[in-house]
């Protein structure tokens, strides 16, 4: 039978880079879902302190398949 | 630990007003999640009858932390 | 037969709400188009004077069934 | 009470056409969730494989009633 | 002296095919408008039953030659 | 009372620049609309011939007020 | 000489509804821009604590004329 | 070393359905490229005469792997 | 050090042509700015008068160097 | 056999008019492709120069036929 | 009273990454605003040399605080 | 003569970061293209594995000048 997929939308943190947020959104969102295979970037943005980034934030699409 | 955040998508009705319907859909939404932070309204739509507006409908993302 | 559609796009206008903007382009667009069904938010605008919102302006699609 | 919905992103695949990929995916959605009324498609995309599509593939958009 | 054309919105419906949706859409929309020459897909949505899609809904912009 | 505005789509043509094909389409549209008073460029596109433009097409969205 | 405006992007936030925060944006604006004529919403937002919203929040161009 | 792809974007065409035209596109471009592996569909439009569909138009985006 | 640019939003209008609307809008800015070095244009509008185009208005992003 | 048609990307840059920019780059893409149809405009920006426009610039994409 | 914010938009670059170039930009900005506290990625381009990236280029939305 | 240039469009690749990716893209492009000068990210994606990032893809737009 053919193959279907979900899609959710998660928000990963970093203070280093976008990279790092994507791996610990990636990370955290394995925890409960096995079969993540793919994401999309749907936004870049961040928080500033003292006139420093404090943290960089990304908005991912992660997709997986949906197991019968 | 970085923080990841997880973002679903609702849609909020009222025969009031949109503010209304946010507020609906985020009670609703909150009886099963406890960490709603924030929402982002996604698109204004409603429903029209005898030349009245019946209801409007407001889809919103909604973000709430990842408990760990 | 298959049901058809069609769809205008209308400008209302309140010095109230939002909401108030759309009921009157409802109301107007009714006068002349019986099975207005839905509509969607395009648009919110507005015009300021002294420093006031003067005008509350709503770019809205209305869809209405077309009959035979 | 007012109504909520809530609205998840899934991905069908069908060798055949993007309805039958449609289908596959409400199919499959619907083991899970009884209540689906309705879908928006948001993506059409495909896999080609020796000049030939291989299959065709579309993001939807699945609302459904919250209920109490 | 130059040519104008005239774009409307339509929506139509099938529960067959989204080509069907467009030729039914068309077909009706041509029985007040005799010049129209074009069309563009503006959305592509659907109902669902019982877990079955219960027609493929289309929403089009139709191009048409203003007469003198 | 408040006011109500209409908007359509119209394509205006000219072998010279946008400006003309604007100003045809808005000559064209006033022939039956009386109370145009602004408009909006969706899209601007050409036809191309033996290597020159043959015409400059521009879409647009024209907006009047409904008169009671 | 034909006139130039400027356009600045402003949020403004309210617990109550997205015109006051509308107007709460254009006040504070005009405390220090006199020309304000007209505004356009990009983006309504809000915060939600303990399953209420806590603040609507609006991101509104502003528009104003450059004085000699 | 890391895969390079390029996409370039195509138009089919089909007096029977969306995916015939894709089938139609995809099998030409492989003509002169080998390693077709995936589209997008970017736009789908059509023609119309004497209120029938004359050819469903796809514009669609094919990648392939940049070979050494 | 790294260069730093700001981009600002300006209207411009011109009974002409946007070409001039971009001129007059550039000449205004430059006024107060010294380093304006790009610009992108974001919308083009127009008022309407007795079926005449009155104005042409364009909407632009301006870019400029911000000097230490 | 259907038709099959390519577009490609091309900029065009003139220090009169954005007509200008677009005759540019359709006269130069024709010297190596026979066979332009169309074009439509992507964006406009320019660049600025002691507070003059010094050049319009127009990204196009243009499409022509693939001929067997 | 409620709070109100503004934001900019700003161009930020780097020879190394696009964190690095969004941390020159709000290194740049914090010397004239005090109160940044968030930013949006809106863009990222950038420019090449004899094949090698020369300045990844990163355009934000950068939001602060208007103080009383 | 006014100078033309073509956009093409890359994907690049790479298990480390967009920078390495958009870096290995532009070195394989400038294989075949010598005058590469500029590029802008159109989309960031990625392949994910037993819960981990595999690979960082980026979709870019690559300019370059047409020379005589």
């Amino acid at each position: 039978m053919s193959t279907v997929y979900k899609m959710i939308e998660i928000v990963g943190t970093s203070n280093e880079s976008y990279e790092k947020a994507i791996e610990n959104a990636i990370k955290k969102a394995s925890e409960s879902l096995k079969a993540i295979s793919w994401f999309e970037v749907v936004q870049q943005r961040g928080s500033v302190k003292d006139g420093k980034v404090e943290e960089f934030q990304v908005i991912l699409k992660v997709g997986f398949k949906l197991i019968d």
